[in-house]
């Protein structure tokens, strides 16, 4: 990774799902998750790479949840999430904030509609958790020919085995994978 | 029409751009179309048709407005527009408000998920300009299998000639024309 | 218009439902229609325009039709439409054809893929007919932050003050409208 | 699974990229998978169950291919894949064929609106490979809101632990896990 070069006016880094209810709820080393990610949110804002973040929130009453949809009938019927982003990671002032309601990013949103009125084709990833809303947002942009990079340690999933053959064999077909070590180096050219 | 059908529980009133600021700007005779819409909208609330507000609004910056499109560049060299309803016609509590970032409000928002999701297949359209945000979403709920009715009267365009033109002969290739007296029939049944 | 330049790496021509029976089926004019649309296409080609063709066209039994869509379910009823393009303006070898639908070619289709994928970003428009087609199609690629140019002599509508209006008042809020030869101007630079 | 019911009217078996070079080139034990999978369309010709295949394939010169797709360079480089479904698992007349140009199934094709169109609400999904087009097809499927199963057995990858760990952890996340016999028995009431 020590020669790749980023694009960096024409890319984004995608914060998804930090939701202070999510870190808790499903990250293991909540520490080691935030402070990763932190590190990387403050090295792309004094690099200029724009930020982004991403959560899954509902209006009152759920209206947007279909009977059908099996993931989130059973949020619904535990009272949802709270769309509080954790504060150790909270956005800057003037930071786009997309809400989505849904796993992907993509899906009911306007993401796609911001990224290409910025010019933006490479997107770096971060979320929680690793098999929701990073995969389902990583296949998502790879149909729609995003570049897409995933920062391994700045996702988790509850179940560590998943993740890690996530990062390590699925992701790969369609993404770039790195530390947020080597973004970080990356980052200062 | 007078023997028309409504299946109330799998429709709904979709009132778009009532914003202040584009009422002021496009409306012609603004006390007939707010009288009418409000009629409307109080028939819908008292039969149980659910009413659904579209508005069109940005985040700060405007950062959804590609420097490409003609229609929203002009907008945003202009200041934008405020997203407040007008106050005739204000959203009960509860009621559903889908905030869109270009001319239909199907594109970039979560209309269809929501929509989808409830059963609704039937749309009652009223909207401000005819030839804005109900053309357009009119001709895209069409294609997406919806059931279309449009409310002349509850419409309006700066330009009479287009206003009347769509309602008799555009529209009716894809949705069914009413007056607002009209749909208050159907709707006591 | 005289002084318009045309991106002519990154535009495409589009010649939208100029299938026989809809030429024969829907046009006034028909030997003016394909005379000027002949016309471009041929300039198209000597400059290195991008040519690409939609069609209307379904699978035997017309899987692809909704009982709850008015205009298909009409169409199917009918027996539908032979997908033959007009011999006067037939594709040349090599030259894309995208198969839709419903009445926008973005819709259920891989239109929007094939654009982006080779940077095409200016539309220019030809089809029958004005209201169907190209109304719908423009609609949706305003909303999509494409340019979007109409050659309103190379559109057809079998309602004839509905072509005029289109053309002159609603068309021109999400387009530029040009005639053919004054497309055929601009390509000679 | 014993007491599982399927809604028959309103599924559909999705057979996909079940190509012959497909097939050859990704798939351990091909004569399990082939038999497995030509089992299943028996009993769901038999049954009255639609069965829908879903290949992937490009025009002369891969125009829907974007120079910034991972993915689909490496392919249109390498020449990319004959579209014939492999013999042992033919369509029969009539059948639906979706093709499409990216991973997903959904991506810039008709499938949704045919299965909106004909009022199919549940997919049972076979394909090759899991990791490529059941993963991102399920993933897009469970977010728009079709209930989903996946046949175990029916689905093949060439890295068997990545087929493993989907099918047991990532899948049923959005999904119903089934093998192929346990689908014919409920197929037979």
């Amino acid at each position: 990774m020590s020669d790749m070069k980023l694009d960096i006016a024409h890319s984004a880094l995608l914060v998804m799902d930090f939701q202070t209810k999510v870190v808790e709820g499903y990250v293991v080393d909540q520490d080691r998750l935030l402070s990763a990610t932190d590190g990387v949110i403050a090295a792309a804002r004094h690099h200029g790479l724009r930020v982004i973040y991403v959560v899954v929130a509902f209006r009152t009453g759920f209206p947007e949840i279909s009977p059908y949809n099996k993931v989130f009938s059973a949020l619904k019927a535990s009272g949802g999430v709270a769309a509080e982003i954790h504060p150790r990671i909270a956005p800057a002032a003037g930071e786009i904030i997309v809400t989505k309601r849904r796993v992907s990013a993509f899906m009911g949103t306007d993401l796609d509609m911001i990224l290409r009125s910025n010019g933006i084709h490479t997107l770096v990833m971060c979320g929680v958790v690793t098999g929701g809303v990073v995969l389902s947002t990583c296949c998502h942009a790879s149909d729609t020919d995003y570049r897409v990079l995933v920062l391994r340690d700045c996702c988790s999933d509850i179940d560590q085995s998943a993740h890690a053959l996530l990062v390590e064999k699925i992701f790969p077909r369609h993404a770039t994978i790195l530390t947020s070590i080597e973004l970080i180096h990356i980052l200062k050219g």
